[in-house]
Formats: C-alpha cells, sequence, structure tokens
C-alpha cells in the first residue's frame, strides 16, 4: 500500500517478521545529507504504534542519529524492554545493509486521571494568515512539504547577518493539511533549521545527533488540530566545541502544549 | 577496590567480561523506591567512561527507568552502535537476574574549534555562603549527600501551599567535595525533587521516567569546578495525564553553563 500523501508514503513500513520493519526514503524529504531528521522520528513512532504488543501512546521519544540514512531501503528491528501497567519501554534500530544508521528509545505510556496544568506560555503571535508563506527558500527539498510562516528568526538569506537571539517561532503545517498524530508530531518537533544559522547569519554545515521529544498531548487534544498549523518555538542555551543544544515548544492555535522537544547538534564553523 | 567515598562507592564496576560490568547498590544513595536516578545516570557515563573502546567526552545521555532497581547486584551490558570520526554512540542496559532495570543511550564526541557563545543566563542568586543549607529535610536518603542551599522552591514542609511556579533554583555540592567529572554532573543533573511537589505543596509518589542530559562543559571547565558548589535551576511545562516535564540547567558559580537536562516525571495525585 502506497498513501496518497508525501507523509503516509514515508512512514509506510512493511512488516518483514514480528520483530523487523521494512521502509524506505522518499526523495522529497531530503535534508542537506540523508533524510529530514524528523521523519526518522516519524518512522519510529509510527513502527512501535503498528507493533501488535504496543500498550498505550508515546510520551518520551530519544532518537540517536549515527550515521546518515543513505537513499534506498532501511530496515527498523524493535525490541519491547520491559512492559509495565502503565507504560512500556522500547527500544528500535534502524539499520542498512547490517549498518546501524539510527537508533532510538522510546516511552509509551497511558494516561491516567491526575491534576492538570500548563505552566508555559505559548510565545506571542499574530495568526498564522496575517504571515506569508515564506518557507525556508527551498535549501532543503522536505521544507517545501510544510506551509512555514515565520513570527520570528527566519531563515537568513544570502544578505544574512548575525543575530543576538537564537530564537525561531513559526507556524507550521502539512502544506496537504493530512491530520496531525503521534507520527507527524514527532516530525515537526524537528522543524527548526539549526539555531546557529541564526546566530551567525549563514548557513553552514550542521545535523543533529540527538534528538528528544515529551509527548504532553493526549489523543483528544491532537484530534482536535486535525491539519491546521501549529505554533514551534526553539531557541539554543550554548554554542561551544562544534556543538549546540536546542530546546523547543509545539503549541497548538488554542494554547495547549502539544509537546516540549530538545536536541543536540553538531555545527562546522 | 572500594572508594572513600559514598559517590565513588556507587559508580564503583567490577568486570565481568568485555562488555558486561558489575556493581550494586548502596543504602546511602536510596531515594523513595529504588536508588536516586542520578546515580543511576552516574553509573551509566562511568562504565562507558572506563571501555577501552570509549573515544571523546560524555555529549548526550537518555535514561530511561524501566523498573526499581532493586537493592543488591545489578550488571551493566554496553555496546557501542556506531563509531564516527568525532563521536561514537553506545546502548547500556542495567539488568537485574535477567530483568531489564534501565536503559541507556549515550553520544560521547570529541570537541573541536568552533564559534562558541552562551545565550541563556544564569538565573539570579545569592553566593552560597549566604544561603542556610536547609538540604531536603531527609525525606529521602541521597538527599543527605548534598549540601543543598535552596535560593527558590524548597521542598515543601508539612505545612506546604500550593505554588504557582514550579521553578526551584538551588546550590549543590557534594558533602564530601569530591570533584565534580562527567559521571557527578550526571548526577547532579537530577538533583531536584518532583516539580509537582512544589506546585501541589505536598510529597506524592513520583519517579523519572526518562532522563536527558546535553553535557555542554569541556573537561577544562569541568576540572575548574572541582568540589566547589553549582547553581542548578529546573521548572516544568506541563502536568497533565499522571506526567509532567522538566527542563533544568547547571551552571558554575562563574556562569559557566555545564549541562542543559530534561526529564518526563510519573505522579499519582
Amino acid at each position: 500500500m502506497t498513501g496518497t500523501h508525501p507523509f503516509d508514503d514515508a512512514v509506510h513500513l512493511d512488516a518483514i517478521d514480528a520483530e523487523v520493519w521494512r521502509g524506505r526514503t522518499h526523495p522529497e524529504w531530503a535534508n542537506m545529507v540523508g533524510p529530514f531528521g524528523g521523519i526518522t522520528a516519524a518512522i519510529m513512532v509510527r513502527a512501535i504504534d503498528v507493533h501488535p504488543d504496543r500498550i498505550g501512546e508515546p510520551l518520551a521519544l530519544t532518537v540517536n542519529f549515527a550515521a546518515p540514512v543513505a537513499d534506498g531501503a532501511f530496515d527498523l528491528s524493535l525490541r519491547v524492554v520491559r512492559t509495565n501497567r502503565t507504560n512500556q519501554h522500547w527500544y528500535v534500530e534502524l539499520s542498512q545493509e547490517g549498518a546501524v544508521k539510527a537508533t532510538a528509545t522510546a516511552v509509551f505510556a497511558t494516561a491516567r486521571d491526575s491534576w492538570a496544568d500548563t505552566e508555559a506560555r505559548p510565545p506571542n503571535a499574530p495568526p498564522p494568515e496575517a504571515i506569508a508563506p515564506t518557507g525556508m527558500g527551498h535549501v532543503v527539498l522536505w521544507a517545501d512539504l510544510y506551509d512555514m510562516r515565520f513570527v520570528e528568526g527566519p531563515l537568513p538569506g544570502a544578505d544574512g547577518l548575525p543575530d543576538s537571539s537564537s530564537t525561531t517561532t513559526l507556524w507550521a503545517r502539512d502544506k496537504a493539511q493530512r491530520p496531525v498524530d503521534y507520527p507527524a508530531l514527532a516530525a515537526v518537533c524537528d522543524v527548526f533549521y539549526p539555531r546557529v544559522f541564526l546566530r551567525r547569519g549563514v548557513i553552514m554545515p550542521a545535523g543533529t545527533i540527538s534528538l528528544t521529544t515529551y509527548f504532553l498531548a493526549d489523543r483528544h487534544q491532537l484530534d482536535a488540530v486535525g491539519g491546521d498549523f501549529v505554533l514551534a518555538t526553539a531557541h539554543a542555551h550554548r554554542f561551544s566545541g562544534g556543538y549546540f543544544d536546542q530546546s523547543a515548544q509545539v503549541w497548538t492555535r488554542e494554547g495547549a502544549l502539544l509537546a516540549t522537544t530538545h536536541q543536540i547538534v553538531y555545527f562546522k564553523g
């Protein structure tokens, strides 16, 4: 089966046996080197989601990008490390011809009744309809699959200057308005270009090494998003020794915090 | 060999074979259930650090706490997933009698010359010498191994009231002033009691499920800390469905950002 949308195509997996699934890269999701990290994260979530032993919904995901995924087929091997009453721990490896290209650990969990509060506040932003959909200027192919409207910190152009802030805030939406599910949320958590581009005002070699996402939305909140925009904001704390860290949040238009997400990024410059 | 300090005792490991190391729990590091998560994180870092194939220094660590570690011996099995020119990916499992209790993925990396800047700013805090060492009131044993001086958000007492902020900021120092190395930094990244205690003004069942730390200090900066206090600050973004997320930073007295660290926590209340 092939989906009718690039996202569904990209996360499509064929069962090889009970613990191994095969997928393939899709040229429209290409990043500077290999595929968009967000689509790899989405594939990891999707692989667990369709596993017959899976309980609950995604709560935490860490993807380590060990080497570029080459164009073509890849295998995902899944293992349930531990199943508890209300949560389950997974380990996943993505490999090509025997070489591991990415690993993931994930916690899936069932929500329970509890005290609840969102202490964080969404960034100030005009509605997406008030902002031009500038996107990321065709620098990477995958970015053209999203409608991106920058509130703050767009990708620097050819005349870019250093910025004292690493904060980017944007509205992002799947251009085909495919509904946001957990795999799609995992993908959009990596929608930001590297923060060092903004601070330095130039594009340079850079790539995510490790990406962690906490899924804070329940399925009802996620379903309510449908194919609408989400408001995504990211900043870095420290750049040093060729690496920087990034922390980000993804909000709904109504002010629900869907996810917090963090990553450590390699850069050369 | 047994160290002369509780931290060195706790991270001591005996080689079983090339990929398996044996450690044991130590009663002075006990938490509400099982050992302090920070000491488990420290043991993971230490196990990789002493492995003959290890290159570089810790850059990213994610520990998933799958089940409580029981009192007694545990085995760590280590695997190099991938070695690149400037970084290396690891997978570690901590098990007892064949059952996995915790997993970790780690990236070790060599620092390279690059543009550098610390964009984040440390929280405002008087020097530790101006604050009484109140600690955490002997609620958990491990906390008594640290000299804790709260700038903001101490552990609620018996007359605790709900707080509108989940922020805790404290100076923390190993009471025996053992120098801070990467394992010790991994441990202190988990020095915070659960944020929900502060918001609700009461202690309730709670525990970290997944902990991610980005090590941003180079060894020179870490060596400069010695046995001094670090300034640690943490806050939560959202509490929902029995879970909350926490983001935190660890700073030196001189304003160097040693680490950023994030976790997702279970709570019942």
